[in-house]
């Protein structure tokens, strides 16, 4: 297929570089200040290169390579909240000239769930959003496979960050503060790490999951109940292992409602997976407890989910 | 869709049972000897009836079946090895009547996977069979997903008698013959439970994941280098926990060989499901480790995985 992606950072570059092992032509690539477009494919290489060291894609507007010929537009620009902007303007820009779109960016799946499917459903293009949640972890597509009306609940460690943290404390005995840095030190951890410690990370991707699972109702980040890790003393895990359990940051959707907290887990279970890694717990009606665990988060990891999405649009 | 069940065991009967509630009908359902048609669709809960208090299910032949106007046949006879008869039958005369097919039969697809592939290329139907794997966890789709080129290797428990057999004997210490018989009074085991201890079911799902994972070559039963559980002794499970470790059915593709045999496992590893759980590994090329568990064997869990695939064939 031929795939337009905007946004530039981690996912939507691994996304260009990795497109052309999956069959895909990249016939355009823009940042929020510039793109490259070439209806014949563009050279990935350069691209990337030029992103690397001089900021810079092409010589094109970002414009043009939202109004190219692509089959599929890959939104990777960055999750913002509230009007989800400028992402749902790009998501509403393709499914108006009947184009597909792939998401990575949570922003319009969780606040704007409503109006993404209705635009969808006035398209010939499709909408999928498996990249939001759980990185290369095949969450959506589970869902979808079992039929969202038999999943009954789902629960998550779905940030990578935020686990690392736990994990570390726990292994080592060292407090927050002293973690979060290392976590900074090692790129694991953002400079500014608010929505990774604070639960909003988490929660936007549990809100994405409660809009597919219920097909009722519609939930936005302001719907759910979001406790995160800032103010939690290393105290608190030492007193979890003397227990056989620790900590983690648990995201769930028990049908009504989306609440993200700190949590006592056992400590080997499904949902205390190690370091930066994601784990999720399905409850199904017909087949019980289905557990997922891999890596979460990482461009490489994030783009597999993006063009596993096309293959999907695919066949 | 309309479908036409084939094999009115455990897992036939429940995907009779559950088709209306995932929006499709059952035009005919069919075992060994006899059969119920209709093209508007069957009376499901008659024909089940019937079959548990009589043992027929109607007044029509068979073959009845296999001709009807129907979207999609559900292979679901008994798994028989080496010519894989009558299953691979029932496949070719779907597929030359440009219909579907999705198995939970393990037989065509282990023993005779180039010969379907070729049928299938030939039609206008496609063939599915992620139910011959894991039960209701989705081993086949997320390999599709990632793309099975992109797969370097899968490591799986997928028997659960095997499984629940070890469990017990490590969770109470008891003897092999002692927790054979507790699981065949359980249901768990067969009268007969061979193909399930020694190691051969174990190897035919290797086998069938072998062939979707590995493009250029198609392996059978007999290139599976297999071991089972029968002459484990109690006390290689204690040595074991001594270890933190204990012993499961592990069967492992690494890309070239297909092998199946007791293997040692941290104790609450992804590798160590409880009971009759199947747990899944799977190496990825650009998301590292990816684990699957859930509930793998019984006859919701199975026809949860038919029904899937039939989804799968309408979008």
């Amino acid at each position: 297929m031929r795939v337009a992606v905007i946004g530039a950072g981690e996912v939507g570059s691994a996304v260009v570089d990795l497109a052309g092992e999956f069959g895909h032509t990249v016939t355009a690539f823009a940042d929020s200040k510039s793109a490259v477009v070439d209806d014949d494919g563009i050279d990935t290489d350069a691209a990337l290169s030029a992103k690397r060291t001089d900021g810079v894609l092409g010589t094109e507007d970002p414009e043009a390579a939202l109004e190219g010929p692509y089959d599929v537009l890959v939104e990777a620009t960055p999750t913002t909240l509230g009007d989800a902007e400028p992402g749902f303007t790009h998501v509403g820009i393709a499914l108006q000239r009947d184009r597909h779109v792939v998401l990575a960016n949570k922003g319009p799946i969780a606040e704007r769930y409503q109006e993404v499917k209705d635009l969808e459903s006035e398209s010939d293009g499709s909408v999928r959003f498996g990249a939001t949640v759980g990185g290369a972890l095949p969450v959506i597509a589970t869902i979808e496979d079992f039929s969202p009306s038999r999943i009954t609940a789902l629960r998550g460690v779905l940030n990578g960050t935020a686990n690392f943290i736990l994990s570390r404390m726990a292994a080592e005995g060292l407090d927050y503060e002293h973690v979060l840095a290392e976590a900074q030190d090692l790129g694991v951890a953002e400079a500014d790490p608010s929505f990774d410690v604070d639960g909003t990370d988490a929660a936007l991707k549990g809100v994405i999951v409660a809009n597919v699972i219920d097909s009722e109702a519609t939930y936005t980040l302001s719907d759910a109940s979001i406790d995160g890790i800032q103010n939690l003393p290393g105290s608190m895990l030492d007193l979890a292992q003397e227990d056989g359990r620790t900590i983690r940051l648990v995201v769930e959707f028990d049908g009504d409602q989306v609440r993200v907290g700190p949590r006592l887990v056992p400590e080997h279970s499904a949902l205390a997976p190690a370091g930066t890694r994601n784990a999720v717990q399905l409850e199904t009606k017909v087949a019980g407890r289905l557990n997922i665990s891999g890596r979460g988060a990482g461009g490489e990891e994030t783009a597999s989910a993006v063009l596993a999405d096309i293959g999907r649009l695919q066949s």
